[in-house]
């Protein structure tokens, strides 16, 4: 079954290849960045929302968020003309907000500390029975929508593609994709090691979650557990998943933008920093690295930068 | 004459198109972004100065640059084996003095209250007889280097092209590929009011310099003068031009991070703060900002991206 809508191609941007002088001569490495930070609403996360809003019958769709997926879902909806709510803790950044608000989707503010996520979706979906309740990875939708970036790394023939991981949604799209095309590439799934619920998994041969939410840097990544559906592409299609450390995160996050030019979050720096750590490994290989999307406060994002 | 060298358009990177959904709401303007922040070394230089070093039979190039062209032209050089000498201020960054090194150039230190770049430069030529002295915009190689961003963005069919001007080496260049390509597209130039030389020369119909460098935070457009070259373009090829107050900079500088994702120089940033200052002048119109390198020091841009 096809579940990529047939407007998804034309309405998304194409990834954005950079190759790095600069960064390149430093690791000893032949690196092709794919960045979808200037993918539409900043992160590859628009791919998987439009595919989602575009697809669905539902008129209403709602979601818990306080990240990328509820600006690409909200701005999804309003290309769409549907109704977006999305359910974000009333810690998150004001700036978050703010754009999902901007993008005209309705923001429910919780107190994490009296009601989860989950929690108040539930409730707010048994008030809109008409509603579609989104997961931003573990949904068909989701994968097919992120596939549409599988099928553009898949063109460049790398030997190796290492991609961020937090719920799965991106790299089981990326499985998903180069299958399609058929290619050889290797994908490696790069993890924080505060947050290795995906590499523990996949060691185990099973799924088995974080504790409580992991307070990493990279907060892309701050997930309980790998969705199921993401388990079964990601258990059969990485190669290896690869921990860093917040340390290591930063100093990609850092090399990005001082010998690339290019401004990443922290999640978006996963990537490069499992390459980093792993030169020897992946010398001589045709390497790409997904930066998964480059929004980030102002003010974490100057104390990150700051040597 | 046909100036580019026949390696050129394989050895550069062709420019980046960007286009922001949130920029583009924020001003109300259809804008596309032209980056060469991804551009080999950095910047559009890296076209001027592969061109020259790679068209002029001499074996050594000498120039005297603090910023973009320095390392362009290192870099260019090495990739061609030849011998790069940058004449560079001892207040230079120590990050742009390291960068031009790591390309292989050898950097030329001087104390500018004991003499200025111009008489180095004759002094070093006079031990270099067999050297070729590169300006960064006053040179025929460097405007058909530049001509080729011209051509690139010739194909997009925009109404209006906004481009920074210090010396004039990349509007000139823009100029001279739009008119091989016969387009229609008018070019704006966008000059900050500290250093506006270009626009009292345009207004005059004649070349006015600077009586001293300025000291505008745009540090590509700290120039005496527009070059006898490339005022020949710019007198005749250019629509208007555009001056920007220091604050305009950094609200542009700002802009293009915190709604684009993109890391801008303050040069670079130029084109948008023009464009942002006449939206009534370009509503409607398809308009192409070109952001001409993203090279700027660490703690410098963490100033500047401080509300």
């Amino acid at each position: 079954m096809n579940l990529i809508n047939p407007n998804l191609r034309s309405v998304i941007r194409p990834t954005t290849f950079i190759k790095s002088d600069k960064l390149n001569e430093h690791l000893g490495l032949d690196i092709t960045i794919a960045a979808e930070t200037f993918q539409r609403t900043g992160s590859f996360k628009f791919r998987a929302a439009y595919n989602l809003a575009a697809s669905v019958e539902n008129k209403a769709i709602l979601t818990a968020s306080s990240g990328n997926f509820g600006q690409g879902l909200a701005f999804a909806c309003r290309l769409l003309g549907k109704k977006c709510t999305v359910v974000m803790p009333l810690s998150s950044a004001k700036v978050k907000i703010d754009a999902v608000r901007n993008f005209g989707a309705e923001v429910d503010l919780i107190d994490t500390k009296i009601i989860n996520r989950n929690q108040r979706v539930s409730e707010l979906a048994a008030d809109m029975p008409e509603a579609y309740i989104a997961s931003a990875y573990d949904d068909d939708y989701v994968i097919a929508g992120n596939s549409t970036l599988g099928e553009e790394l898949a063109k460049e023939n790398f030997d190796v593609i290492i991609a961020p991981v937090g719920g799965g949604g991106l790299i089981s799209g990326i499985i998903q994709g180069l299958a399609r095309c058929n290619t050889q590439t290797r994908v490696f799934a790069a993890e924080p090691l505060l947050a290795n619920d995906g590499a523990r998994s996949f060691r185990a041969g099973k799924l088995i979650p974080n504790e409580k939410e992991p307070l990493t840097i990279a907060d892309g990544a701050r997930t309980i557990s790998l969705g199921n559906r993401n388990w079964q592409f990601i258990s059969g299609g990485v190669e290896d998943f690869i921990e860093v450390e917040e340390a290591e995160i930063k100093d990609a996050l850092r090399k990005l933008f001082e010998l690339s030019n290019l401004k990443a979050e922290p999640t978006g720096s996963l990537s490069l920093a499992a390459a980093a750590k792993n030169r020897e490994m992946f010398a001589g290989k045709k390497i790409c690295i997904v930066v998964s999307g480059g929004n980030v406060d102002p003010e974490i994002y100057r104390s990150l930068i700051s040597g």
